[in-house]
């Protein structure tokens, strides 16, 4: 019996288990709130911001990942990810004028990314705060908020925080650009049949690789963001060396290392990032890597096994397609014999300067 | 033998041995062409730039995360990296009026890079080539072009191409700032002496990690580039499952992961990124892992094996430290009997887009 199980009495990942199960009603209430959402982006908007910051840390840096692509894409304006620190470690100071700087954090807790707000506000920057904690310090010090709503988060590894922190990075974003957030409509219901229809494929993928000694993600676009995201919950719950490369970096060096021994986990929902996943799958199998491909163009590319999921627009995908990935990631820490609930050494709130 | 043996007549690992031993040289040569990048600077310093964009892949990606830490902390502006498949798969084509568009490769020749450097010159921006190629299409596409000036590179694995690569962006961001390069004048001789001294540490280095299944890279701010450069120069050399984080990041999840069959690979050069490895350390001991230090810092932190680096002003370490990591590639892949000139399925030019 684990340590988790020991204090608190419940069997290992209930909490995570639970928390997975609720996502499809997490949505449904985020997309209730679009309102409140829109009116922030209608302020974001009214300022003409010519350039976007991202600060984050950990699962949000991948949300965060995912944001980009979106303001890129759908803003079409330059944006980047901020390395908090050059602000906490080397006191950076940037003129901020006409950027718009999004913090993204799950417990609006971090003290770094408090740091860069705060700073980034005094040098000029539109600061919102995205977080699922509207009381936090965080939320204070950027001058607009966007709550998540997830509900209270029990299992120390993110699962609805991370997929709400990415649906209302949509809306907001999409809203923004005038949008009503209307393709993220059909969003809970489409992620309640991801979790229903998934269940036996996950089974099928935690037997394969209850023993691998380590995974590459893969994906591309905006899957990179789910790819980063499930290295991290493999990486955090099963203690499996699990490390992300978009599948553009993925055939630069890295793919020198992939062998017959290797499990490749690839994401590819249908679009332009899932089609361009062809060629880096052809490469990789070449190599004689195990592939586990999980997305809704999974059918259509070269893989060992497969995890479908339903289809949607694209800039939505890692919405859904980041729900069999949590689910892997508790298989394969309860087969492993790891409570996912409280890893050791992890703290909910980490706090980095 | 192996395959390139058996291909050229050389023996394993002599391009990536003698290129690695021709950077103290590099060095040198590259400052006496500060003028040449002075001038560059003096163009893009008229220009008023109020964001920095980075474009890159592979190693040179690496080279870009130095760059964005020089230009946040010595120019003072926000900066990013592009993800160019935003560009290439997604047609995006943001105004990039007031955007300095600095595109990074060795060879001059990645399409997508091409691509992204096209538009954005097309859509406002002031775009800078920064190759070891000067007759290359990326340096046709883009308005200036700064030329590392390392010479042919036979391996591979890009190591002096890298190093110069990072040399150059000093060169050229200290210059838009008014400086003359003056803290790197004494560069080529510490490069000198940290390759002369390292030999022993590195030699004990391939024997302790020699078995090793994989290795844990990471380092805080500027050193996080050094990071990122091992962890990918040993995956393609030594096939070692090599992945880095930052030391804020790796406290956010993935020590989780760590134990005592992990060895982590940590940069500490003397200054505040290494300065801030030191909690990062403590944690990760505590885990019991196998610590290696490599930088100018290595006396002052918690390690079980120390390579030490010449001091220098700490935004030019990552020019000195990456030679012993480059040493360190290069012995554990001859230790494991893998030739490092060229990996398998790995090309000097990566087609992707």
């Amino acid at each position: 019996m684990n340590e988790a199980a020991d204090r608190t009495g419940n069997p290992p990942g209930s909490h995570m288990t639970a928390e997975i199960a609720e996502q499809p009603q997490v949505f449904a209430e985020l997309l209730g709130r679009r309102r409140a959402i829109g009116e922030v982006a209608a302020r974001i908007a009214e300022r003409r911001p010519r350039f976007v910051l991202l600060a984050a840390r950990g699962s949000s840096d991948h949300a965060a990942v995912y944001a980009k692509y979106l303001i890129e894409i759908l803003l079409e304006l330059p944006a980047g990810l901020v390395s908090p620190s050059t602000a906490t470690l080397y006191g950076a100071r940037p003129d901020l004028t006409d950027v718009l700087l999004l913090s993204v954090s799950q417990s609006g807790g971090s003290p770094d990314l408090l740091e860069v707000t705060e700073s980034g506000r005094r040098h000029g920057a539109t600061t919102v705060a995205i977080t699922n904690n509207p009381g936090s310090a965080l939320n204070e010090a950027a001058e607009m908020s966007v709550d998540i709503h997830a509900g209270p988060e029990q299992a120390v590894a993110a699962t609805k925080s991370y997929s709400a922190t990415l649906l209302a990075l949509y809306l907001l974003i999409d809203a923004v650009r005038g949008g009503s957030g209307e393709q993220a409509g059909t969003i809970p219901e489409l992620a309640q049949t991801a979790l229903d229809t998934s269940d036996g494929a996950v089974d099928e993928a935690v037997q394969r690789y209850r023993f691998a000694n380590g995974m590459i993600t893969t994906g591309r676009g905006y899957s990179s963001a789910t790819a980063a995201e499930a290295a991290l919950k493999l990486a955090e719950t099963s203690y499996l060396s699990a490390r992300a490369y978009s599948g553009a970096d993925l055939l630069h060096g890295p793919v020198a290392a992939v062998d017959t021994e290797t499990a490749v986990l690839a994401l590819c929902s249908s679009g332009r990032g899932g089609e361009a996943m062809r060629p880096v799958l052809d490469t990789v199998h070449e190599h004689g890597a195990d592939i586990c491909v999980i997305g809704s163009a999974a059918s259509e590319v070269r893989a060992a096994h497969r995890i479908g999921v339903a289809s949607c627009a694209e800039e939505l995908a890692p919405v859904l397609e980041v729900l069999p990935v949590q689910r892997l990631a508790l298989g394969l820490a309860l087969a492993r014999d790891v409570d996912p609930d409280s890893p050791r050494g992890l703290h909910k709130v980490t706090r980095t300067r």
